[in-house]
């Protein structure tokens, strides 16, 4: 079974109108609802590979409750074409989970997003969730772990930092995906993992050329780092190792893209692929997400196309 | 008792983002949640006047559920400075109710909305609906209807139609809001009042210069007809009058400001007042609704500053 973490999960909306005018009033033609934030994406995706999945976090308030029966109406048993599964082990909160919209402009094919802040977490709350999170990495057969996104507010800071000290002392590999300070605190801790984009990575090191950068995270303390380029495909610096895998194209909507690459690393890390494979199916996973119609869903037929056309090839290590 | 029909009732969510950017990504600072739909608008403006209404409609889905939590939180014995009610008589339907959102950019003041499509109500929801109509109309002791907004999918285009002429029978005078061609339907049945804005006026008669428009309207059918010009006023066309009110200024959002003027109407209506008290009170409130901070809610102490300083004038009753 593979954990993710979703501290500032979410309802996501998609709206589709014909064509998005500032200040304008819209007639939204089809609205999409569905599961959101990052760790659940990465979830979902993972389900759709074959993988079980069980997710946690907060949910609260009304929202909460329509994410959980979305959470719920996703059910593999409802959807035959996943073979893996999602179950739900989100944490009650009093303050309501936050809903982010996406209005897809249908003329230009690009896509505007409004994103609600956080529910606030009391110390009590973040106190029992850290016992869930616990009981999650001790009490099953958990095979991994990914902490993905940003805090909602009252969450400590640092805790990301936490979160990767209790995998590691449970011996569970830990994935981390998030940005800025809470990515700087969790980074000294030594995840196995951690996937920035190369805005993110350039925010926590200061520097823009992306391999110096990657480099420059490594040092801080995660054993690799998997650095997201958008069109140009993932970037992957070992101790020893550097692999770059470049996608046949990319284009449509990037929403979710970077999930769909924690995804594909983490489903090819428990299953024990060589970084090479893994690498590819990340790549594959993100462009099959960018080039679907929904924000943030695969298409599983574009995975399998795109697959076998990404070149991964191993690049000198040392910048 | 002053009833208020909505049959595409709403979740209004107001967003606040510093500065709207097309295609751009938004973090909003700031949600916030009202029960909507023009009728229920109009209720709560008529319960912060000290009347009694009740609303009705269609509420379904989670969002229905939302919607009638909402209104319950906006009870007067929650928010003591309504002297006035607000009484829930939604009717359930399967499809979900909508939601609205209205993006309000900081930089500018403007506005960007976006209105989900209604639920598709069943022939059997709407027979449904006619009977609970039915009852309130003749069961209560109901001073005054409005009938307000856009139909549904699912709802006959002659709806209003119906609904003009149960009131009619049950000797409830019947005010109606709506445009295109459910307005047509409504205004052949002969509501007592009718209160366009210069674009859905224009859109029905073909003519565009409002005081020409709105006496070819009140041809069609209706008693007469009370045309929103925005930073005009409003003028009003009866039998043997016009009259035209002219607010002393007015700069903000204009979400709400056509709800606030029905509920300026029908409340000079049921407590008798003459025509050109009516219309400063109209006049007024769509002012202070313009120049309240949440779209749609209204300021009582502009309200208050503004009434005495609207200008009411007799113009020659034929154009």
């Amino acid at each position: 079974m593979i954990l993710t973490v979703t501290p500032n999960a979410a309802v996501d909306l998609t709206y589709r109108v014909p064509r998005l005018e500032r200040h304008g009033s819209h007639r939204v033609t089809e609205v999409t609802e569905r599961p959101g934030g990052k760790g659940i994406n990465v979830a979902r995706v993972l389900a759709a590979l074959g993988h079980d999945t069980v997710v946690t976090g907060f949910a609260g308030g009304r929202t909460g409750e329509q994410l959980r029966a979305l959470l719920a109406d996703a059910a593999p048993e409802k959807l035959l074409s996943w073979p893996g599964s999602v179950t739900d082990a989100l944490v009650p909160v009093a303050a309501g989970t936050r809903r982010t919209v996406a209005v897809v402009d249908e003329e230009s094919g690009d896509t505007t997003q409004f994103n609600e802040p956080g529910p606030l977490i009391t110390p009590e709350e973040w106190d029992g969730f850290l016992g869930t999170y616990r009981g999650l990495l001790t009490d099953t057969g958990t095979d991994a772990v990914a902490l993905c996104g940003s805090l909602p507010p009252g969450v400590p800071v640092g805790a990301y930092g936490t979160l990767v000290r209790e995998a590691r002392s449970a011996g569970v590999p830990v994935l981390l995906d998030t940005s800025g300070e809470p990515l700087l605190r969790g980074l000294a801790a030594r995840p196995d993992l951690i996937k920035p984009n190369a805005h993110e990575l350039a925010e926590i090191t200061g520097t823009s050329e992306p391999l110096r950068a990657a480099h420059e995270a490594r040092r801080r303390g995660p054993h690799t780092v998997a650095a997201s380029l958008g069109p140009d495909g993932m970037l992957l610096v070992t101790a020893d190792q550097v692999w770059q895998a470049v996608p046949p194209r990319l284009d449509g909507n990037p929403t979710g893209a970077g999930d769909s690459a924690v995804a594909g690393l983490l489903s090819g890390l428990v299953e024990g692929l060589p970084w090479p494979a893994r690498l590819a199916r990340a790549v594959a996973l993100s462009a099959a997400t960018v080039r679907s119609r929904v924000a943030g869903e695969f298409d599983q037929e574009t995975y399998a196309e795109l697959l076998p056309q990404v070149e991964v090839a191993e690049r000198t290590p040392t910048p």
